[in-house]
Formats: C-alpha cells, structure tokens, sequence
C-alpha cells in the first residue's frame, strides 16, 4: 500500500493574501521576527496497492489535471509506503 | 535564515469532507485506486535570523496558539536553513 503526499505551494510571484492575515494575526500575538507566511496545501492519498512507478505516474497525472491550478501554484510530491 | 514548514493535518477521527469531496472529482476522472484523500495545510515561515533552537521553539509555539485547533488537527513542522 502506498501513499502520496503532495505539497501545493503557491507561486513565489503570486500574491498570498491568507498568507499575510496570518503574519498580522501572529504578529499581533507578539511574534516580531516573521518575514513571511505563506500558506499551501498538502494533500494525502491512499492508494491501493500498485507500483511505486505506477503511484508517481498517476500523482503527476492528478496534480496536473486536477490537484493544483498549473497557472498560480507548484506541487511536488512524494511516494511512500504506508 | 531560518524557514519553518509546517504540516498541519486533520486527526484520524475528524471527519475530511473536502477530501471526499476531491476523492469523488478524482474518481469521476477516472483514477479508480484511491483509498483515502486527505487536505491538509502546509505553512511556511520564513523567520529572521535566529537560533534553530530558539526558531524551534516559536514555531511551536505558534502553532499551539494560533496555526493549529488541537481540537481536531495535528502539526508537525521542520526548521530549515534557506
């Protein structure tokens, strides 16, 4: 059985405003020494047991098609056994 | 330069409607070999310079105090050179 762990981070030129609420929120608690916050999305996948090769071929194929939006964000993932 | 990561997830129990929800739209894709899916957040701070100890322990702590609802999520977080 194999899992797949996908970062989706939005792209370093685009702008992340629930990123920023989050550095004022923090901020205002007290927390001087933060230069940025940026805030992503990290999915998880079960799948039914395949092959590693197969598990990286059709994550690819997911993040692509659906998972993360290609023109505001980057993804990577990694495949591990569960 | 430090730069925290931080892995904030559902607890095994709480319900993830918007994974479901994913899961269903991947299925109608045609990705038939998933078990689970899972969103979660992925948060990345970029913090002035300081000790990784003394980064180590902030991002705790904010991750207790603000990033987190320990009601229902889990975090786990890296303190990375950048």
């Amino acid at each position: 059985m194999l899992k797949a762990e996908i970062k989706i981070t939005l792209r370093k030129t685009v702008a992340d405003p629930q990123g920023l609420t989050v550095k004022h929120a923090l901020e205002s608690l007290g927390y001087k020494g933060l230069e940025e916050v940026r805030i992503g999305k990290l999915i998880t996948i079960k799948l039914k047991s395949k092959s590693a090769k197969e598990a990286e071929r059709e994550t690819g194929d997911m993040c692509k098609k659906l998972l993360a939006n290609p023109i505001i964000e980057d993804f990577k993932f990694k495949i591990r056994k569960r």
